[in-house]
């Protein structure tokens, strides 16, 4: 199929790499060019504005957050221009606020829009195992489908509305920062009991918490080992901030989220906020007096 | 081996009969007769008093809480009798100050004392599957190992000192409820976007939660599935209690246990105590004004 | 003095009286016209449009939200009309970021900005008794002194930054709602031990606890008076959210405010939004199954 | 009249030096004697015994905690003697369980028991301006006036069960410390938007928070002045825990106190155990980064 991507990070160039690899004819734009243009030798097509990106069959965002997303298709204007592509697949995790509105603008527009999350870090995502959230029309998510088998495991449907899929990994990726943040208070704990956070985590994450959050970053918990990150503890702060309001629109209290936020807001204010989000750990490790 | 076992609940019983099919000779006692009379017909012998339990190559506990272990060890004065146990393992889930407290009188007595508490749920227990969390003198654990092969799938040592055993059990439960709360409050959010609560919790324990844990508790919060309990929600609010305990005493402050422990006083203020500790799924709902 | 004044609800209302009373020409202004014609036997001058108002020696702004004063100010373009006054004093109560942005707007516009939001419900707003937290240009203070004496009891400067009154008076209102929360809690335990909410908060605002804050609201929870409402809990709630986000945006964890939000949350998922602040009471009521 | 006296620490000794300028005769006990022997030249006669204390028209416990109340009453054996006292009233902050526990012991030795916690710093008790929360037996109380009229500025009487005022007492050191928390965190506010926390705690303690509480706290806080503790943070911590307990019992959850449990005990593992409890604030300050 004919694929624009736009948004080329860390997620996004593995992404529109399988895109080729799986034959599709990729246009790919990013807002620093040199990372489209390094695409170029594998066989994908450089653009240089993101018009040129937002058309053929099936046009694809990745883009890093909210502002990203609205500087670009909203006050970008792509959606004025005469050639639109047939579907716009949003798979950035964003806010179910802009979501709703670029429903709404689609609609006006005439563009099928599906909002398409992913959950899984950048090796998941070289390795096409992503989980995709998609919502939005159904013959739309049919349409795309070539596209979505391309770069992950398997595509979870959630009905027509495409502002639940970001509900969903919202609730997802508040699930994981609660998870990292139950390891690193059980790790405190431990720890001041004379027993290695490794040890009980070892433990834990091979029985009864077998899953690959748990694993992950339970491993970076129990080595310490917070740099490169893979998945930024600023940007697990930003979805945590989406999702509480996001709660508050729908009448949420979530008291878990809340928890979650100050953490990471000590966390980024001792200076982890570029770290991975396993740091969270660090937050546990000092109120206990022990760093 | 020759085998006394007290405390016939919900997971002595399955691990009493293991023991016997394991060809084990083993002496059953429960504070209500009936429980270790009913296991005379699969081959065990029920003793009328704990001192006749309480002796031959190991003596294993199951008893319910620290207030059942202290009454019938501490205050019944077992350790004071002429025919003491090579052995006594304690496998309830206990306090860290009560397992401090036994190290010492056991050593007094001059009987070796292992920690030995167990992850998993009664039907893991009648599966002898359990994973089994052991703490004491190194030498015991190994004379010890053939009855806790007959009881778990895997025995994880760690180290000389008993207490350990017990703090990373009970950070174990604090994590199991902290992950039932971050699926509470998930579904509760998911509910209040027009997501069922089963679609989320289906797509996230099939992907990066697909554990143990999140699966079955997971399963019964889709399923609105609070009864029978597998794992009474007031029990979870004790061991919630006991690990809060231990982080003070050991200077850890665990903001996510506080919050947990809140959440289960509410859940048992509103007659949820003898519900599966799933049902504190029902407290993140009632806050956000849906039930 | 010549002043407009922009906003007349419950607590604009009676402060343009005052200056009314106090000898300044005032031109009122209100979104509903009624409510700027219903002062005109009082001696005050409706106007049509918010531009004939933003204008004279002093505008004042008591308007409800940043959304009002946004559309007003900033997208209703007064900035940019020939006649401008002398200063604006922005009363309401507001985000620290809209704060920075009209200081920027008005610095680009040559107009002196005022930040100079109030302590005091409605009853001290018609008493003059009001408590005014002024920050900005100091010569801008000092013109505008006779028209702050007209308002208020006394004016508290906070130097020349204007953003800095807006988060005086937002740390203000956490702490406000902080020890409505305390009162709550306390109440629920009290109760909960055969002591009335009555007796125990007429001891506590009796004696060390003797402040108007807790006299007021106090005298509400031990009534269980929570309507008419004199502060209403909505706009609490709305407060508590933009001293979490000034509080982010500086790195400072607030986790007693996320507690509070999530409380506010909860007693508006219940149907209390329009009550008085002090029905947060309700919430820790119902969570101990007291309601 | 004829009054013993068993406690004289930073509380205890001021309030026995009161009963002897009233003109009571007031035997004092001490756990170490010399606090006890440094009243005689004040006209007090030191006893070397709790027993001896223990006995005439009124005996009056102001001992450190639960654990020197159960030592000195229950376990000491004073309640066995021949010679007992006409009315046992306790002063200390205790447990609720431990004032029913004591309320039946006493019923059956056939003693009149009140409990009469106090509010107010030694500087209060020395100067005869306590706020007494007093219950018990209403002849009791009455009996013991001329007593607590030498102690304290008002006595508050809360019905004829002991118990009662020591909940009392706990929910108002609850709100105490809930309204240091709340200090702190808008300190810590404050500060990074470049406001003084003293220029706020001025304003606010000077209006809607003009309340002792706040006042002392405070002026502590703005001066960042935690020694020589006038209450220390250790014992503040200890009173939470307590309020927990009760509240859990009671069916009563309490997140706020929850909170505060988890900052006290952060503050002990930092090394502030032994400051004044305002200490708290040093808390909020680490968690922003600024300490």
């Amino acid at each position: 199929m004919d694929v624009g991507f736009l948004g080329l990070g860390r997620m996004g160039r593995p992404m529109a790499l399988n895109l080729v690899k799986a034959g599709h004819r990729v246009r790919v734009w990013n807002r620093s060019a040199e990372a489209a243009e390094s695409l170029r030798a594998e066989g994908a097509v450089p653009v240089a504005s993101p018009a040129e990106a937002f058309r053929g069959e099936v046009a694809i965002t990745m883009l890093a957050d909210d502002a990203a997303l609205r500087s670009v298709i909203v006050e970008g204007g792509v959606l004025d221009q005469a050639e639109l592509p047939g579907i716009h697949v949003g798979m950035s995790t964003i806010s179910v606020a802009l979501a709703r509105d670029l429903t709404a603008l689609h609609e006006r527009a005439g563009v099928a829009y599906l909002s398409a999350p992913v959950f899984g870090r950048p090796d998941v995502a070289a390795a096409a195992k992503l989980a995709i959230v998609a919502a939005g029309p159904e013959a739309a998510i049919t349409r795309a489908q070539p596209v979505l088998d391309a770069l992950g495991a398997k595509t979870w449907p959630f009905g027509p509305e495409p502002a639940r899929a970001n509900a969903v990994k919202l609730a997802g990726n508040f699930m994981l920062v609660a998870a990292i943040e139950a390891m690193s208070e059980a790790s405190a704990f431990a720890e001041a009991h004379g027993v290695p956070a490794a040890d009980l985590l070892d433990l834990l994450t091979g029985t009864i918490f077998a899953a690959p959050v748990y694993k992950n970053y339970g491993a970076a918990i129990a080595a310490g080992r917070y740099e490169p990150p893979g998945f930024n503890l600023s940007l697990g702060a930003k979805d945590i901030r989406l999702a509480l309001a996001a709660g508050e629109a729908a009448g949420v209290p979530m008291p878990l989220a809340s928890l979650l936020r100050d953490g990471l807001i000590e966390a980024i204010a001792h200076g982890h906020g570029a770290k991975d989000l396993a740091a969270l750990a660090l937050v546990s490790a000092r109120r206990s007096g022990r760093s």
